[in-house]
């Protein structure tokens, strides 16, 4: 593990792709972790990443109340706890304890790192106006993190009902595009 | 081939692993292709989409005067197409003949689909409140269709400066999650 800090101009090309990813929210003594697939990015620096967070999840609340987040990025070796994540609700169940993942403090947001994770960003919410119609959440992404020895990061991938592509060969073309 | 209506509830299963898409628009003689990755679900049923058309693209002015586009989804087969439609202006240039893509009338709306892509989505512009700030649109598929003889579409997936992540494997785990 060689977590290091990522400029934020790069954190495009973590989400672009469109892995499932770990929402991590804390309020006091409560904390979540919420997987999720629904999330873009809005520009690129600063980094603005648009998502939707539902109001039947725990997190929702959290997200509201704080206005702060961590989008942390799993690999394949995760997608066991990424379910277990998906499947159960944090009003009854804490799921860093449940799932055996470790909190770590960010920087910049009081929502914890997941250790496990090879990429973490940082989030603040920023535009709530589309929150009340779809519960969609406009985050800038304030600090990122990731851990330079995973190359190309076998990242997953959610086809619905538990199935899932896991990100495959890597390929390069001339190109003009960002 | 065998292109066939998709039900409505089963599109997000399509657009959340993130693949890059082409965007088709027209209007009159005048019509565009667009490489796209900024775009997430937003809601099941009816499938809202939401994504960024830079206003710096031909695609923008088109999308925004007809409120129509189809979403096409391309594999791997079609890279080198898909890089050029996205290094290339719709302003000089007719990208479907530029490229040898195949435009195919659609049931409900006036952009064409691309017969070479695997799934077509045609789409209505529902909500525009974000696109003067972030170039951001809420989309409604009204009709959806896929091949259904393409089995595990190996679908191509953006990470900056020409690399592309190519889908590999697919998982299932037991989930309860839609």
């Amino acid at each position: 593990m060689a977590r290091k800090s990522l400029p934020l101009s790069k954190v495009y090309g973590l989400l672009e792709p469109g892995p499932v990813v770990l929402v991590t929210t804390a309020r006091g003594e409560s904390r979540d972790i919420m997987a999720m697939s629904w999330h873009t990015m809005m520009e690129f620096e600063p980094p603005l990443v648009g998502c939707v967070i539902s109001n039947r999840n725990h997190s929702f609340g959290l997200l509201k109340a704080t206005r702060e987040c961590v989008i942390n990025i799993p690999t394949v070796d995760l997608v066991e706890q990424v379910v277990g994540c998906g499947n159960t609700s944090g009003t009854s169940v804490d799921k860093f304890e449940r799932f055996s993942l470790t909190p770590k403090p960010a920087t910049c947001v009081g929502a914890p790192l997941i250790a496990e994770c090879f990429a973490n960003l940082e989030c603040r919410v920023v535009d709530t106006r589309m929150v009340s119609k779809y519960c969609f959440f406009v985050l800038e992404v304030v600090k990122a993190w990731v851990d330079t020895s995973v190359r190309a990061p076998r990242t997953i991938h959610h086809l619905g009902m538990g199935r899932f592509m896991v990100a495959g060969e890597t390929i390069k073309l001339k190109s003009k595009m960002r």
